[in-house]
Formats: structure tokens, C-alpha cells, sequence
């Protein structure tokens, strides 16, 4: 291992139950010649074949080989958590990489795991830990994006020679985007199975794509993609497919197989709820998005707190110039983001650990609706913040930040698909108001809107809200106040889209499209809201179960940055419903100021503890040296002392 | 000419007093072969020479040359209008070029042309109209970016051999990230002047970097800064000077010269005034920046639009899917974005006609204190509303958006920078604020902050504010209310910053730089909004002139768009100062739906009329069809009749 990693109670906390596994890993990272540096000087296949490098470098890993396996066994404990603990560190080495391990791993593995049987996980999964072929998942058409389940690539069984024929009827259903198109093996790809001239619905099936000496098999075109705006190392491109004749055992059997002589059966009547169990089945895949996210997040951070705290600029007169984190701008435009990588960091845990319980337990995911809301919320929630953050860090770190050496523009333009890919945001965000409202109406077996209706106005109690209304005034400052203020905000979005959805479904009769679509901006607001509160709340349990006493201060003072500057983002809507007066909501402006001044020279300690090897980080702003630029380096700042640090807050 | 351009009223009275000129030069684009596609294939040597040749082309034009000659003449009639049309042109056409445009043209001969006297300007930059050199302008330094006035650089003075010594003394003092320091043949260098051992502050000085064969001068380093986010064409480096020897000459003299015997005279005495002149003289080129913001945001707007109106995704159950732009989110993501475009165009036409009229009038720039507030506040105002606007584009236009073809993706890296060249927006929005503060405390004739305080808070009557509040709640839709509304905002931050810099300098004595950096938050608020007001103004004005009814009807609603979009981002300011009530502030937010709503269909008539050449927009999903990338045409939606778009008003 070349490098010691930050030892410290808050790192240790940080990285969670396996910060072992994690420290050997990035030992590995840290010591392979493929990952110390990155040339941007590479043609777009030779960034491609060196994103293969690293990938079968990574799988050849003992702990990842081990991990794998897991994979195809099922319920194993932690499985989850310890993949994005993992996914993570990958990520931060290489984001090509992190995306295509999750296309194979994550994606065409999910699919294999989660949808086949277990014949099928031996044969189309177990050999990918041995390196012997790739996948890829191919579920995007050119016509249907977001609206997947309109896709047209058909699935006819022939039962003659037991055989489906994977057909691809026009150019909207020419399978579009697909990562890993241009070298991977096998697809698992979506397609209408239709038995008997009977529609089934969308199912998955195994198709040969290419044998492994990358020779194309007959019936299949793949076109490049090219170039894109970020993530080159991944190869996406369109599969068509004419008349490709695959085994009937390619049907991936978990929720519908077709007999020999061409009988279907399935577990699951509806068609609607048989492509959404496959759904629900895939999502444990979405939250390693939302670990993609935070693990450029992070290292944007790093950069942009390490190189404001070397750089100087202005300064009061005949003095010397002052550190750039000292202008008050520059710590309000960073600190809200490293608060909220930090609830990102105890949220995602705390949705992996469910994901683990539910499916260690053999619980069907599909209808837990609020696990379900919460991933699909967690991966617009995060990476949008990303997007926002680095946003922030490149323009902190002026014309350093847009030098390609220094890290931060490729990481914006590898991360940017984020909001698009596994569900583009605005659709998860609807996902999200969608099965909290079946939440509600399950338990009451009713239709949609009036389940809705009744169960959110009533369970938004007004007393709460009075109760609320009676705050003290030097009570906004404190956590519980913020914690009921995200709350109540969700439960009235709640209440009151229910009574407009109520009053267009139920008593105007409008048809549910077009009112939904006129609530959309209410939609949107309301699953944010969800997702805001879950993150707060996260953060404050995890600052209750931190042991050591000046990482909880440290943690405290974060999480109050987090809430004050959720509240804050949205006081607006606080003062229109009258639950800040124009003098608190002043005073929460100024306690986000004030907070943020209080945590900048502590945040140096925070982004060190995200205990990312110097390889990853690689910015000579953020004190890497690097050979080829060595105009752009800065010595790493001191961390201020533990003692300095809390005596500051 | 290859191509018919929009000769619609509407694109007409957009393109403003040029229009024919801006024809010619969009045939001469439309034909030329080095401008009819982009290949993300290239090198970066490639891509920049492929600049260069563009640049060279461009530069050729006799439209160009003509401009040119009228740059070294002083005070032409509507110079800076018709070269900021030019420059949006060759923006639109390839941004590298134009950024690479704007080093030679804008930024080395506009110091040249206003800090050089009328033989520097024949013997410097009239060479350049004949293509037979270009320049570079060297100012930032490595350790001075954003404060400037700190420049290390020396130039001695030696009698004995009459010549400046240019050079380098420490690492910090190295000239960085100079565009086309790779290339270009004389750089236009700040130094500090030292003469007799006497600094007299930065002064601007001709230094020749490398003759017409590329060979250097002796003396000069450059070092290749090589990859960045964007702007691939425009050759950043460092240039480090080594005792370098120019002739006397070489030092432009409209702000100081030396004589022969080593005297130096100066029609400006104290240090700091003569440098802020300089930088006052410069300004024009700033300008230069909205007009680039503002190609890219128009690109952007066309491709998100034409795309939205003709991608299908999801609709009201068995029946045939929306076009995406009928989803809410999409047009409200959209629509305030395309009325911001069109404030932009107005207002810099409006920033433009001022400066010119300044100009032609050999008036002095620097004492013009809204003028230079004016031009500050609108390079930071416009290029974050470019970022802003190409993020929404990518994420409203979902994979396809991601894709290198369909140019969004290169607009947003290399409109990035925008936010920080030229001066860092944060910076640039102080400035606002200090050049309106310095205009008060000039006519007053006393301190800094006394003055200040004095005129703001007289000027901003309450009573103006006590009739407002009386309105009528129908009128929130009213442009007059948004009007008053945005000024009122800007007189209550000026006169409440006014109040709380006195409490702090003059009655506690704190000292100013930590006064205003504790007020900086507010300082950049009172900034933009100070730059709202003018924005939704100029607007309204230019409404009022134009003179055909359908035109004016359709501007009208995308200025009530942009006024109620302001209001609605600041509503919390509004009902904090009970300038909105709860009720009223709702009204806000449906109106601002309405009205995008109103508007999405016309949107497809104005991005039309932005008259951008097919070779510019390039994106295959907004019909423009493209061998490379087949897979992602997509028709050009039909616009809606004039009779049909009005009626939807
Ligand atoms: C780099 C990359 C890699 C990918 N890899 C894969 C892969 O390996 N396998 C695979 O199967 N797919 C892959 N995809 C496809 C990806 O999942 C889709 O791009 C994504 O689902 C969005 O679909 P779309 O691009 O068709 O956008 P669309 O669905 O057309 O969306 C376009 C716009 O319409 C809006 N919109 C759509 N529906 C609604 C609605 N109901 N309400 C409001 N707004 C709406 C969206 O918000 C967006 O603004 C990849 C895509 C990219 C860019
Ligand atoms: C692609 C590119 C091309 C360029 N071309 C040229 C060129 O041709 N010629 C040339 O001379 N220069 C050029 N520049 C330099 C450019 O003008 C500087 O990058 C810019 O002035 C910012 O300076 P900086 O990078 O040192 O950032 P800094 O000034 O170090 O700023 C870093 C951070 O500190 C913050 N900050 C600094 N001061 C304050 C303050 N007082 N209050 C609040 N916040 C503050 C900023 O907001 C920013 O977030 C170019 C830069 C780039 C990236």
C-alpha cells in the first residue's frame, strides 16, 4: 500500500461497518499503475480500452471476486451496503469505470440475478467473476425513454424449434444508449413476448451479442453512440435486431416462462404488475446512482475547500490578501453542499440497510411503497445536488477549476447524465408521489385519489400544526424546530395535492392525465419535500448514535447547516403558509450565514475524513502534484487542530 | 448563400439595426466549408488549427475587415452595436472561434486602440485586419486573478538604451491562462512601469512573443496549458519573461509615457486612478461576453424547444403520447429561460447604444458610474443565465442531450468559463455595487459610505412605497406592478446595505474590507436585482417601439414572463417585506404556469426568429439532419400559424 489513509473516529464513521474493506480497496487503487493519472490526450477508443483495463483490473480484485459471488447467491446479509461502499471508491478512481462496472454489475447483473432463476444466475451471471464475458443491459428505445413500458422489440416463441425470436419492427424500437453496446457479450434486453400471437407484456430475455473474440452474431447491428459530453470510457450504441433466435431457456424465468409447446405461465396475472414487479425487482441498482453521485460530490469538495483554503485574493488594505473562504460568498456557495454530502452519506446508508433487511428476508420490494418512494427520491435528490455542487466548486475554484488537470470539469461532465439515466429525475420524482399515494390506498383498498384524500387529511393533524405556530422565536436555530419544519412542509404539499387531485378526479371528472400534469409542479415539490425530510432526519440519527463526542459536535453543527438551508431554499412557501413570520424567516438567513462561517476552517477536517486516496483526487489545486501541470499546484492546507477546530464552533 | 433566413417581423426587430450586415455574414457562414460541421474526432492541435483557419476565414470577410479599420478610428457611429452582432454571430457559428475572436479583436485591440495612441494603433493593430499577426492580452497572473491591481510583473525603465526590461520575478508573477499564448505573434502585457526606481502602477506594453514563422523570441517562455473543459480551439498558456527588452515605444501611451531621459508624465496623477481608467477604457470588450452568453443560451433554447415539440413521451391512457413539452415541469423549465433571452437582447442592445453614444461622444467611460455598473452587472447576470438555461436544455432534451452531436454538450463547457474570465462574476456583481455607491458619493462630493447613506435612504420615499402596497390584487399580472416591484426590491436592498455599512465603518469604526465582506450576500443580492430592474425595463421599452401588433402582443407576454418570473424567484424577499401577501404571492406562481403554459407554442415562432443559420444549431434532434448521427433526427416541428399562436395568447 503507498498511502496511509485518515485514521481518525470521524473517517472511521464516515465509511460505516465496512471501512476495512474499503481501506483495502483503496490500498489496491492506490498502488495500481492504472489509476494513477489520468492523460487527456486519448482518443475516444483508446479511453475505452483503458476503462476495459481498469474494469477487468477492479473484478480481478479478491474482495470484488468474492462480492460477486454473493451476488448470485440470494438475501445475503449487507449485500447492498458493502456494493456501494464499494461502487463508491471505484467512482471516485474513475467514473467511466464506476458507470461501466454498474452496467455489467449493476445492470445486466441485476437483471440476471433479480429476474432469473437460478440455473440462469449460474450460467449468464457466475462467469462475469471469472472474467470470461461482459454484459450489458439493453431496456431504452429509441421511441420510449422514460415511458419504457411502451418499448416494441418483440419477443415471438416458435414453438417448433422452441426458440424466441428477438425482432426489432422499427426504427423506435432500435435499442438506444445501451452502455457497453460496442464490447459486451450478452444483453439482457426487453422485449413485448408474444405467445401464441398472445402480448405478455415486457419481458427479459438473454441475447449473444458478440462471441469473445468480439465477432457480431448474425441478426445483430450495433451502431456507436460516440461521443459524448462526458463519461468517454463507456461505450454506448444502438442494438438492432433481425430475427435474432435465441434458446427458449434465454427468457429470464422469475416472473413468466414459456413451456415447450409454447404455454405461458407467470406468478403474476396483470400484465401492468408483472413489468412493474420486474421493475421493482431492478431498483436496488438506482442507489448505486445516488453513491455515484456522492462520490463526485465528494471530490469536488475536497478540491474546492483544499484550494480555498491555499488560494488568496483581496484582502483588507496595506495587509496581505486573505484565503479566498474567508469572502463570505465563497463559504455560503460550498458549505450547504458538504453539509449535504454528509446527509447524503447517512441517508443512503440508512435506504441501503432496508434494501438489505427487505430483500435478506425475501420481501417483496415492489410493495414497499415507501422504500421504493425513497430510492427513486434519493436518486433525483442526489444527483441534482451534485450537479449543483460542482457547479459551485468549479466556478470557487476560478480559471483553476476549468483546467482539466484539476479534475472538477470532467467530473461535471461524467456526472451530468446522472439526472437522465435509471430514470430521469423528473419521472422519479413523480415515481415517488406515486407510491406514496399507493401506500395510502392499499391499506384502504380504494381507488387512488379517494384512499389519498382521506388518509392525508386526516393524518395531518391540525393540532401539530397549532401546536408548531407556537414556537419561540429563539427556538429557530434549533434542530427540532427544522426537523418539524421539513415535516409539516411535506404533510401540507401532501394534503393539498390531494385535495386538488380530489377535486379535478373525483368531482370534475377530469380525465387523471391531463390533472395530474396540471399538479406536476406540486408533484415535484411535494416528492422533494419527502426526500428533504428523510435526509434530515437521517443525519440527525446518525449524529445520535456517534459516539465520540467532538465528531457529534462536529456533525451537530453540519446537520443544523443542512436543515437551516433546506428551510431557507424553500422560505418562500414557509412565509406564504405563514409558519415563518418575515422576522424568523430573517433570522433563518442569518443563522445559515452564520453557520456557514462557523464550519469553513472545520471543513478541511471533514473532506480529509472522506478518506479518498490522493490518485483519485488528483488536483494540484487541491495539493497532488502532477508532472504535467505543475503551474497548477498549491500545498495542501493544514488541517486546523482538533482542539482549533471545535474551539471555533 | 446556401440558405433563407427568417424575414419575419418578429426576426427582423430582434436583429436590430444590423440586420442586413448580419444576413450577409450568416450567407457567408452557411458557406463556408469550414464551418458546416463539427468532428469531436480531432486532436487538440487539430481543433485549434481548425480555429485558427476559421478565425482566418472570418477574419478575411470584407464585412470584417471594414469593422476593423473602423475599431482603429475613433468614436464611430454604433462600432460596439454592430460588432457585438458580428461577434453573436460567429458565437453561434463556433464559440472557440468567437472567444478566440474576442482575445485578438476585442481584448488585444481594445488595448491597443484605447490605451495606445493613433500611431501605436496603425503600427499594432491595423496589421491585424491584414492578417499579418495576432495578439494576445496578457493581465492575469498566477497570483492574481480576480485583483488584479496586484500584478507583479516589472517593466524598467533604462535610459542608456531607451527600452523597457519586462520581466518575470517569482512564480506568481507568471502571465497565465493567456488565450492563443500558443499562437499568437504580440501580447499586450500589464507590468508594473518602474521608472528611476519609482513605481507608477500597471501600464499596458507590447510585447513581441514569437515572429510570423512561430519562432520565439528570446527571452519569452510559453507554456501550453493544454486540456480544459471547453474551448478546446483557444490555446491557453503562461507566458514567463525573462529580462525581456522592448523598445520605448512599446508602451502604450495614452495613460503615461516616458521620455527619452527616463520622465514620466501621465495625464492622470495618483496610481490607482490612472489603473482604474485603464480598466474603464476596457470595458467595452466586457460587453462581448453577453452577446457570447447570449449565442449560446439562443442555441440551446432553439434545440430544447424544436425537441420538445417533437418528442412524444407518455399521455392520457390509450391514446397517442404528448410531446414533452406539454408536460408542466418541461415548459416551466423552458418558458422563463427563452423570456430571460429576449430581456438579454434588449437590454444589451440598449448597454450597447449607451456605450457607443458615450464613445462617439469622446466621453470619459470611467466617470459613467451606471454605465460601468451596467456593463458588470450584465456579464454576471447573463452568463449565469446561460448556465442556467444550457443545464435545463440538457436535462429537458434527456439522452439525446448528452450527445456530442446534438451540441449542447459543447455549449455548456465552453460557455462555462464565462462565469469567470473577464472578470469572476462574484467580483464583477461587487463592482455593480461599488460603481453605484461611487456615483452617489461623486455628486456628493464626500465619503464613501456618508454619501451613500444620505442618498439612498432620501431617495427611495416611502411613499412609493405606501402607494404600492394599496394595489389592487388583480393587477399582480400588470407589467406595471412587476416594474414597481423590481425597482422597489432594488431601492430597499440599496438603502438597507446603505444602513448597515454606516452602522458599521462610520459609527463603530470597523474596518471596510471586513464590513463589506460581512455584507457581501446582500451586496450581490442589491447587484442582481439591480440588474433585474434594468433587464425587465429594457424590455418593456422595447416593447412600447415595436410597432407591429402581432410582434407586440407576442413580446408582451414573454415580458410579463420575465417579470413574473423575477418576482416569483424572490418572492421570499417579497412577503418578508409584506410587499406580496401569502395570497398574492400564490398568484404569483400560477401566473408564472399561465403563462409559460401561454407561451410554450409561440415559443417555437420566436426561437425561430433568433434567424440562427442551420450550420450553426447542427443538433440532429432539432431537424437538422446529420450523416454522423442519423439515429438522432428528428423533424423540424412545424411552427403554429401567426392566426393560431395568437389566439393560444
Ligand atoms: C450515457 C447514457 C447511458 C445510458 N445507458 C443505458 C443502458 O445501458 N441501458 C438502457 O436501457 N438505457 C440506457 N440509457 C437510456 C436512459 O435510461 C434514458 O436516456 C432515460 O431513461 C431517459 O429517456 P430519454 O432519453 O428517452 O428521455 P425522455 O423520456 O424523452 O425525456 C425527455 C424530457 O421529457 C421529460 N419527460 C418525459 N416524460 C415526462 C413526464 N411524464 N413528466 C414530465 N416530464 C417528462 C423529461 O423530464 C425530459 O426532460 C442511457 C442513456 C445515456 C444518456
Ligand atoms: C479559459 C480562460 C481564458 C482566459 N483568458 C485570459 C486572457 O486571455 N488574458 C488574461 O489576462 N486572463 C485570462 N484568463 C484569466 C481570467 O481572467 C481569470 O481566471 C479570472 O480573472 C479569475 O481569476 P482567478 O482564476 O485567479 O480566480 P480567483 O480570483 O482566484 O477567484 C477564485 C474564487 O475566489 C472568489 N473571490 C475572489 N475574490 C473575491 C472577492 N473579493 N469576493 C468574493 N469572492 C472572491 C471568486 O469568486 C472565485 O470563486 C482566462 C481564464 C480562463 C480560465
Amino acid at each position: 500500500m503507498a498511502e496511509k489513509y485518515s485514521s481518525s473516529s470521524l473517517a472511521k464513521y464516515l465509511d460505516g461497518e465496512f471501512w476495512e474493506v474499503k481501506d483495502q480497496i483503496r490500498g489496491e487503487i492506490s498502488s495500481c499503475e492504472l489509476f494513477q493519472s489520468n492523460s487527456y490526450d486519448l482518443t475516444l477508443d483508446q479511453t475505452r480500452d483503458l476503462t476495459v483495463e481498469r474494469l477487468h483490473y477492479f473484478l480481478k480484485l479478491p474482495q470484488i471476486r468474492s462480492q460477486l459471488k454473493d451476488q448470485v447467491k440470494d438475501g445475503q446479509n449487507s449485500f447492498l451496503a458493502k456494493s456501494l461502499g464499494i461502487t463508491e471508491l471505484l467512482c471516485s478512481a474513475d467514473m467511466a469505470t464506476g458507470v461501466k462496472l454498474g452496467v455489467v454489475c449493476g445492470l445486466y447483473g441485476g437483471a440476471v440475478t433479480k429476474l432469473g432463476g437460478s440455473e440462469q444466475k449460474e450460467q449468464w451471471y457466475l462467469p462475469v467473476s471469472e472474467l470470461e464475458f461482459t454484459g450489458m443491459f439493453a431496456m431504452t428505445e429509441r421511441g420510449h425513454g422514460s415511458n419504457v413500458r411502451g418499448i416494441l422489440t418483440e419477443a415471438h416463441y416458435q414453438p417448433s424449434t422452441q426458440e424466441f425470436i428477438i425482432h426489432t419492427p422499427c426504427e423506435d424500437a432500435q435499442k438506444m444508449y445501451i452502455g457497453n453496446a460496442m464490447k459486451g457479450n450478452f444483453a439482457a434486453v426487453f422485449a413485448q413476448l408474444i405467445v401464441n400471437g398472445e402480448a405478455q407484456g415486457p419481458h427479459c430475455f438473454i441475447v449473444p451479442i458478440r462471441d469473445r473474440h468480439g465477432v457480431m452474431y448474425s441478426g445483430v447491428t450495433a451502431i456507436d453512440m460516440k461521443h459524448k459530453e462526458g463519461l468517454h470510457g463507456v461505450d454506448n450504441g444502438i442494438l438492432i435486431f433481425n430475427k435474432v433466435r435465441i434458446p427458449r431457456e434465454n427468457l429470464l424465468s422469475k416472473f413468466g416462462t414459456v413451456s415447450e409447446d409454447g404455454v405461458y405461465s407467470s406468478p403474476i396475472q396483470s400484465k401492468g404488475s408483472r413489468f412493474n414487479a420486474m421493475l421493482a425487482a431492478l431498483t436496488p441498482t438506482r442507489l448505486g446512482l445516488t453513491v455515484q453521485a456522492m462520490a463526485a460530490m465528494k471530490l469536488g469538495l475536497i478540491i474546492a475547500v483544499r484550494y480555498s483554503h491555499s488560494r488568496r485574493q483581496f484582502g483588507p488594505k496595506d495587509q496581505d490578501e486573505v484565503k479566498i473562504i474567508e469572502h463570505q460568498t465563497q463559504y455560503l456557495r460550498l458549505m450547504p453542499h458538504l453539509a449535504a454530502a454528509l446527509a447524503l452519506t447517512f441517508t443512503t446508508r440508512y435506504a441501503a440497510r432496508l434494501m438489505d433487511e427487505a430483500l435478506s428476508q425475501g420481501q417483496d420490494l415492489q410493495s414497499n411503497r415507501s422504500l421504493q418512494a425513497l430510492v427513486a427520491g434519493l436518486k433525483a435528490y442526489s444527483t441534482w445536488q451534485n450537479l449543483a455542487c460542482l457547479q459551485e466548486c468549479r466556478e470557487c475554484t476560478g480559471g483553476m477549476g476549468f483546467m482539466m488537470e484539476n479534475r472538477i470539469p470532467s467530473l461535471k461532465c461524467d456526472s451530468d447524465v446522472f439526472v437522465t439515466f435509471e430514470g430521469d429525475n423528473v419521472v422519479m420524482l413523480q415515481v415517488v408521489v406515486r407510491e406514496l399515494l399507493s401506500q395510502y390506498t392499499k391499506q384502504l383498498g380504494d381507488s387512488v385519489v379517494a384512499g389519498l384524500i382521506r388518509t392525508w387529511t386526516s393524518s395531518a393533524s391540525d393540532s401539530f400544526r397549532t401546536s408548531l405556530l407556537g414556537f419561540n422565536v429563539d427556538k429557530v436555530g434549533d434542530l427540532s424546530f427544522l426537523l418539524k419544519a421539513v415535516s409539516y412542509r411535506e404533510r401540507v404539499l401532501q394534503r393539498s395535492l390531494a385535495a386538488r387531485l380530489y377535486n379535478k378526479v373525483e368531482k370534475n371528472k377530469d380525465e387523471f392525465f391531463g390533472a395530474w400534469n396540471s399538479c406536476l409542479h406540486h408533484v415535484t415539490g411535494l416528492a422533494l419535500a419527502h426526500i428533504h425530510r428523510v435526509t434530515l432526519e437521517q443525519f440527525a440519527l446518525a449524529i445520535q448514535e456517534c459516539q465520540v463526542a467532538e465528531d457529534h459536535a462536529l456533525l451537530m453543527k453540519f446537520c443544523l447547516l443542512h436543515g437551516t438551508s433546506l428551510v431557507y431554499q424553500e422560505r418562500a412557501w414557509y412565509l406564504e403558509h405563514k409558519y415563518l413570520t418575515p422576522s424568523t424567516s430573517r433570522q433563518i438567513r442569518t443563522q445559515l450565514l452564520e453557520l456557514c462561517k462557523s464550519v469553513k476552517d472545520a471543513a478541511l477536517k471533514v473532506v480529509s475524513d472522506f478518506n479518498i486516496p490522493a490518485c483519485c483526487i488528483q488536483a494540484p489545486i487541491a495539493g497532488v502534484a502532477n508532472p504535467r501541470a505543475e503551474w497548477a499546484f498549491y500545498s495542501q492546507p493544514q488541517i486546523p487542530s482538533a482542539q482549533g477546530t471545535l474551539s471555533k464552533l
